[in-house]
């Protein structure tokens, strides 16, 4: 059952909503008023005139309740991320940087542990904030500061994900930290950044892959159905690789 | 260390095998020959001339050691619908029918129990061994027959995953099993098929959502990046709802 | 030379505009002012501070300088139509309906003469307009009328393109006026509309071809190639088949 | 009417084959038999069992009539390429290398005059031999030999293509030999191509755009229409930018 506190998604037509439980508080969609004191004591999944009320899932958090200030890593590319990186429950995982914390919300929530490091401070604050907010990652240790002079056993981690502007100059500690034959991931905007790090990935690393992932929505009138007219063109480049013993 | 009866991973240039360590085995790729009795012992991640041994994951797995007699669910759908659904170890979640077992391995790596229905005997047999064979499906509870048949409580599920040619005869039973807010998928290959299913999900459902993924894979040589000459085009389009309360 | 009256295309970093070079006007964009009368006697192709002056193509006029009260027939796609029809400068084209007049300028500047037909006196006055503007249109008879309506002589025309939202009342004309063996081809947003179309064609048409057609910019930033964030996602799946003889 | 000699597109079912009319000839397609020496005298569009036979486009002829020793430019791309240029049956076009004609024969069709370089003696022969075998190329003036030794007037050309494998060398001339304003278009194949060209264009050439064209075919059974399931995932990048005056 809703309870006061509890995060809730809205849909009201094509909009969409995450909003907190508060008891006096409302939303107002055009001329329609939804109480959220109504709601509360419902089962999730009720509806109220057009809005439907649900629990959120991931998803839903990552997309429109995490603050941002750096571009997030989609849901589409971090759930595609998470499991080539082959983790469960057993895996401690390795990511930086952090950004906004949508990528380490999605591994924390499949791995065992989640370590992840963060040079801005202003960053490693919102990420900290953007899981503590919605009840997740209690499995992650949130650094701050550069992941080049963190100090770490060799092959402490099963898997890890590199999401900075060059990962060249941390090939080779990543390989270190690495248990052999662990998957490692990179997000990359540009093919300019792609082409130098597989470049450098040479001896080190095998079994490259390249990819991008597109997402085409459509509009669901069933008897108009057609793709939206506009979609996502670009979020990043992935590259994933295995470490190779050296 | 790699071990007899162990399942690798074996890549060579593009080529990828997935074997099993058995000690007087061996691969043969062009003129190079890689034999298994020297694998044994190594780490995974060992570079034996050209071939590169690692263990498999999840989605090496599915393509390359699942025996097929259906048209699997591509582990780029089945990765995204994982986390659709919003299921984590404490769901409990339904998929039917079961086909090759391809989504039934990633549901099982994220979810806590899942009853899967398969109505034809010769793919229940089939997506069991699949997943035996590579030692999953511990949590899973397979069934032969029809879903519309199993006897099962109301608001049993906390996720619904569909996968047959025609989802409208079952829905209403789906509604009855799945609890209120839970997340409902379909994969469906035509947009005929799409149609009918929004058509019949009014009332009963909410926040639909269609969706197709594509993926493209890019040569991985740096000097000459560009995308692979072809592509999967289509697998199927992906639908998703929550439950209304009725 | 430019002239007064010319219409140019001016490209400023990204952003571009289509205008008439009238000798007392200008082009104010951020900080920076372009007088026209100082491209008056200035071959195109003329750099004036960050402002690039071109005559306009086909597609910069389609664009950016017809008037639109229907969704227009993108170039993307009006360009692949028109070599689709096998069109030369001998053929006669049909076309209908009208609409903003986007394909008539294609088909226009690759036929002999283009008939058109519209239902609606504003896009019919609207895109009478849109050529004559631009100086285009000379082998255009454009009609005011319903093409149901039109009497016209059988195996008149090489090729036809119908842009309406149900053309299957309009199949056994469209047959009898076109020649055998002339390609039809049609515009449609909607997959139902498709389906609808494919199973009225049967019999009087063959060698049916369905497809939709993206394109895919990038940024132009040598050392940061990536695709544009965002990018159309639909405009309308293409059909075309080829008349059979009864 | 048919008659001997005409080339003729055949269609069966989903398979396509482009033949000449020789009456003593036949096309078997599994049990089903089509003389050759039945069509003569019967107009295209003619259907005959399961044959349909129809007179070939321009697409027709570039897919299954060209000979290939090196990669097409696809009909795709071409038919883009050839309005992006902005040519009309008053343009003079320069285009460099030749390769199998699949580009000189679209833009044939819509320019005034072609002039094509090749420097492989093999390809300058195919090429030749593409159009003619067809009825093309009366104006095309085919050379062998290096763009970079021709000698040519200064703003010769009204719009320029280039198709080879470094496109930098040849910036100056081109530069040179297009009338100012005139767009030139680039095929290449990979991103570190572009880059290096972007780089190059910068004060000679303005109004830079990069894109890729993607083409999605669908299967064409009204009761389940879905996309192929392959693609052609990449052909070329398409670089176009217009003459700015030095």
């Amino acid at each position: 059952m809703l309870k006061e506190g509890d995060w809730v998604l809205i849909r009201y037509e094509e909009k969409r909503y995450l909003r907190r439980l508060d008891p006096s508080g409302s939303l107002n969609v055009r001329k329609d008023v939804l109480k959220f004191k109504d709601l509360i004591g419902k089962p999730e999944g009720v509806k109220v005139g057009k809005f439907e009320v649900f629990r959120p899932t991931l998803e839903d958090i990552i997309l429109l309740g995490f603050s941002r200030k750096t571009q997030i890593v989609y849901p589409k590319d971090a759930f595609y991320i998470a499991f080539k990186l082959g983790i469960d429950k057993g895996s401690r995982v390795l990511e930086f940087g952090t950004g906004s914390g949508a990528l380490c919300a999605v591994l924390s929530s499949l791995a065992g542990e989640v370590y992840t490091y963060e040079v801005v401070e202003e960053f490693y604050e919102l990420a900290k904030g953007n899981l503590s907010k919605f009840g997740m990652g209690e499995n992650v240790r949130f650094h701050l500061g550069d992941f080049a002079e963190a100090e770490l056993p060799e092959e402490f981690f099963d898997a890890v994900f590199v999401d900075v502007k060059d990962p060249v100059p941390y090939l080779q500690k990543v390989h270190r930290v690495l248990k052999t034959g662990g998957v490692v991931g990179f997000l990359l905007p540009t093919a300019n950044q792609v082409s130098r790090l597989l470049e450098n990935l040479r001896d080190m690393f095998g079994g490259e892959e390249v990819l991008e992932i597109l997402i085409r929505y459509y509009k669901t009138v069933p008897e108009r159905l057609r793709p939206e007219d506009t979609m996502v063109g670009h979020t990043a480049y992935l590259t994933f690789c295995r470490k190779l013993r050296s």
